[in-house]
């Protein structure tokens, strides 16, 4: 999607720091953090949101939600984070490229 | 688990406004909504926490984050929900049966 903010940095054409990267995810540190860890986990293929995500897509997500505690962990989390997904307008979706937030305090 | 609530539930040892049910997965309103509609998903499988989970339950994972929007939309949320995991005690997680809220306003 070439007006995509999210497919860009999975393009690498805008920076982000990013944490994790594999061959169907990418995971980078929100710029307006919720607390003093806050990243998001991104598939790269464009999925607009929960609602245009298709049976096929499940191994991904399910992919997602294994690498949310791993990278928890990884980032200081490992007692305990907040995970959330914001789905269409009416859901405080901002950018729509799936993403799953993945917050807390160092612990 | 014997002493885990939703244990309970799935077992219909306890009773709950279930509005979904399958061999894997039960998903039922929350007791105390933070929106008009709030419901639950939950695997039948007693996992604690997304910190438990392992790789064996990425389907089961991806399910629970498909059956999201469609139950969504089947109770008035197919303009958009917000969808939330707590885990661990550090994250909010208040009962050890790992669980997806789905909630919003009707839209």
């Amino acid at each position: 999607m070439s007006n995509c903010i999210f497919c860009k940095i999975v393009a690498g054409e805008i920076p982000a720091t990013k944490i994790y990267e594999d061959d169907d995810v990418v995971a980078f540190n929100d710029i307006r953090p919720l607390a003093p860890v806050h990243f998001m986990i991104v598939p790269k293929k464009h999925v607009e949101s929960l609602l245009a995500a298709e049976p096929v897509d499940q191994a991904l997500l399910g992919k997602i939600l294994l690498l949310a505690p791993k990278l928890a962990r990884e980032n200081g989390l490992g007692a305990g984070f907040k995970t959330s997904i914001n789905t269409g307008k009416a859901g405080g979706q901002e950018v729509f490229h799936l993403h799953v937030h993945v917050y807390g305090h160092p612990n």
